[in-house]
C-alpha cells in the first residue's frame, strides 16, 4: 500500500466540473494541494487549484507530465477513458481503481457485475444486432428503457419504449448497436447510499437520501429516505458489498429504486457512479465531513471520518436560470447556497445547489 | 453605492495567509472568484485562487494591475499600508473602509475612537518622549503594559510592566517612543465578538466566544462564553455601534475583557481587527455560514446571511509541531480538521484548527 498523501502533498483530479472544484476546496480544508487536469472548455474547478493542465485525455506527453507532478491520482467523472486511467496507474496510486470505470463504464458490465453478486437489478438483455435486440426486448417485456451501454448521464441517451412500434423507432434513434434494453421496474421511490471505502479496507456510508428526478436529472435529495429502517439496512449491504468487490477506495454513489409490495419493500440496482455524487451535495452542510472530504482522505490514505449526520436535509439542484436567482436564495432562512461558477448558464445545466436544513 | 459582485465576480484579497485563504474557499462557495495579492513568502492562499499576484504592497504598478483584474477589494490583516490602501480605493470599492485601518492599526487613534464613542477601555497614555511617557505611566499606575503603537500582534510588540524599573527597561526594548503604556485591567475572561455589516447597513453578530491566550497567541475559543446575557447583550452593543461609527462594511473582530465585580460583569475593550478573526473560525463548522462567507457577502454586497449557531463549540489552534498529529486529530470524534497547507511549520506559527462540536 503506498504512503499516504500527507498535508501539503497533491492530489491530481481527473475532470474541471463542480465535483472536481468541491474535491478541490474539500482538499484545501486538509491542508492538500490539487492540480485540476481537464480538457478546453468551461472547467470551474480550474480556479480552486494549485495547479491545472488544460489538455485531452489523449495527450500522453500531458498526462506523463501530470502524473509526475501529483501524489496519488483520483476523478471526478466516470467516463474517463480507460486508456488514460491505465497509463496513470502504472505512474501513481489510481483511486478508485481502474476496475470500478471498466465495471460502471458498460451497463453489461455493470448489471453482470451486481447479477454476480446476487444484487438485483431490472430485467434486461442486450444484443449488438438491432433484430436480435427487439426479439430479446420482447422476451424482457414492455414497457422498459433503451439504454445506451456507454457514456449516458443526466437521462441522455435512454429512450423510454412502450412497444414493438417504439422499440424499432429507440434502436433506430440511438443508433442500432451497443445498446441494453431493462424492463421497467415499477418503484415507488428512488434513493440513493453515498459510501466510502478507505485505503484501509475501512467503510463509512452516509444515510439514505431519496432522489426526485425530473427530465432525467437529479432535481431533489432529501435525508433521511421516507423508507423502513431494515430497507435502509439493505441498501448499506449493498454498498458495502459493492465497495469490497471492486476492491474499492474513495467514495461511490450508487442509486437504487425501491419497489413495494403491500407493506415489503425491495430494492433494485439502478447504477452506480466511482466518484462523489450529486445526491450526497447534502453532505456538505448536514455533516461535519463532507462526501468530497470523505473521498479526498480514501483517496490520501488518511483515516475515514465519522459520516454521521447533525440535521435533516433537502438538497435542491439549481438547474440553468434558477440559479438566476441568487441574490433571494442566499437569503433562504436555514439554506446554504452553492454555486458552481460556470461562466454559462444553459438549460438543463447544473449551475449550482442549495441544501435546506432542519435541526433534529 | 457600488453594483454587488455578482457570481463570476472577482474578489480582490490583500494577504495571502491562512485567513485570505479561508475567504477565497468561502468565495469559491458562492461561485465568486479570488484574486490574491500577496508580497513574495509563503502564501498558503495562493493555492486556492483563481488568480495571484507576487508583489510588494509599495508596487504601484502591480497595484494598478490588480485594481484593473478585480471588481472589489477586501484584506485579511489589518496591517496593509495606508498608501496602497488610498491607491486601491480610487480604482475599485474598498471594504472595510480604510477609516478602519486607520484606526486599527494605530493604539491611539484605536483608543481615542472607543472613547469618543463612550465605549471602556483599559486606562491608557502614550508619550514620544521617554521621560515624559515614564511619568504618564506613573500617573496610569503599575501594574500595565508597554505596547508599540503600531504592526503589534499575536503579543509581539508587547512588555508586561511591574514598576518604575521595568518601565525603563521595557521603554528601551520596545525602542523609546511610538509607544502607548495601558494600566493593567483585572479581567476574569477574555471574549470577542465577531459580526458583519452589509453595503446597506445591515448586521449580523456571531454569538459571543471566549478566548484562552497563552504566551501571547489565541489557544482556544468556546462558545457559548460563559458570561451572564446582559453582558453578551453589551458586548453586540459596543459591535454594532463600532460597525455604525466606522460605516463598516465586512467582518469585524473586537476582543473584549470581561471584568467581574461581586454579581456584575462589565466589558473594557482590548482592540478590534478590520478583518475575519481567529476566534470566529469556530463559525466554519457551528454555522450555517462562516464568517469567512459572511464577510464575502458584505463585501460583494450580498445580502448578510443568518448567523444562527447550530451546536456548541470549542476551536482549538494547532500551533507549530502540534498539527504534525494530523493522523490522530483528523479521527478525533465530533471534530473537524482544517489545516492550512503552510510550506514550514516553525514554533509559534498557526499551522491549523480543530473545532469539537457538541450538539445542542
Amino acid at each position: 500500500m503506498p504512503e499516504p498523501v500527507g498535508p501539503g502533498g497533491v492530489i491530481g483530479i481527473l475532470g474541471g466540473g463542480q465535483l472536481g472544484r468541491m474535491l478541490a476546496l474539500a482538499a484545501a480544508r486538509l491542508g492538500l494541494k490539487c492540480h485540476i487536469y481537464a480538457p478546453p472548455g468551461d472547467n470551474p474547478a480550474f480556479d480552486v487549484a494549485h495547479a491545472r493542465t488544460e489538455a485531452g485525455y489523449g495527450d500522453d506527453a500531458a498526462l506523463l507530465r501530470f502524473a509526475g507532478a501529483v501524489d496519488v491520482v483520483t476523478y471526478e467523472f466516470e467516463n474517463v477513458p480507460l486508456a488514460a486511467a491505465a497509463r496513470l496507474a502504472r505512474i501513481r496510486p489510481l483511486y478508485p481503481p481502474a476496475r470500478a470505470l471498466e465495471v460502471s463504464q458498460d451497463r453489461v458490465n455493470e448489471k453482470s457485475f451486481f447479477r454476480d453478486l446476487g444484487i438485483a437489478t431490472a430485467p434486461w438483455t442486450h444484443a449488438d444486432d438491432p433484430e436480435a435486440l427487439a426479439r430479446a426486448a420482447a422476451a424482457v417485456g414492455f414497457p422498459g428503457i433503451l439504454k445506451t451501454r456507454r457514456l449516458g448521464y443526466d437521462g441522455k441517451g435512454q429512450a423510454r419504449i412502450a412497444d414493438a412500434e417504439g422499440l424499432r423507432q429507440g434502436i433506430a434513434a440511438l443508433g442500432g448497436a451497443g445498446l441494453v434494453y431493462e424492463g421497467f421496474v415499477p418503484f415507488s421511490a428512488e434513493v440513493s447510499v453515498i459510501a466510502a471505502r478507505g485505503r484501509d479496507g475501512a467503510t463509512a456510508v452516509y444515510d439514505i437520501g431519496e432522489n426526485v428526478h425530473r427530465d432525467g436529472i437529479l432535481r431533489t435529495t432529501t435525508v433521511p429516505a421516507a423508507i423502513r429502517p431494515e430497507t435502509a439496512g439493505a441498501a448499506r449491504a449493498i454498498a458495502l458489498r459493492t465497495l469490497d468487490a471492486l476492491d474499492y477506495v474513495g467514495v461511490i454513489g450508487i442509486e437504487l429504486f425501491v419497489v413495494r409490495e403491500g407493506e415489503a419493500e425491495h430494492l433494485i440496482v439502478n447504477e452506480f457512479a466511482p466518484r462523489v455524487h450529486n445526491s450526497g451535495h447534502w453532505t456538505l452542510d448536514g455533516c461535519l465531513v463532507s462526501q468530497f472530504e470523505q473521498h479526498v482522505r480514501a483517496v490520501a490514505g488518511w483515516p475515514l471520518a465519522d459520516p454521521a449526520r447533525h440535521a435533516d436535509a433537502c438538497m435542491h439542484n439549481l438547474i440553468g436560470a434558477e440559479a438566476d436567482d441568487w441574490r433571494s436564495l442566499a437569503t433562504r432562512p436555514g439554506a446554504a447556497l452553492h454555486l458552481y461558477g460556470k461562466s454559462e448558464s444553459r438549460p438543463g445545466r447544473k449551475m449550482g445547489h442549495l441544501t435546506e436544513l432542519k435541526r433534529r
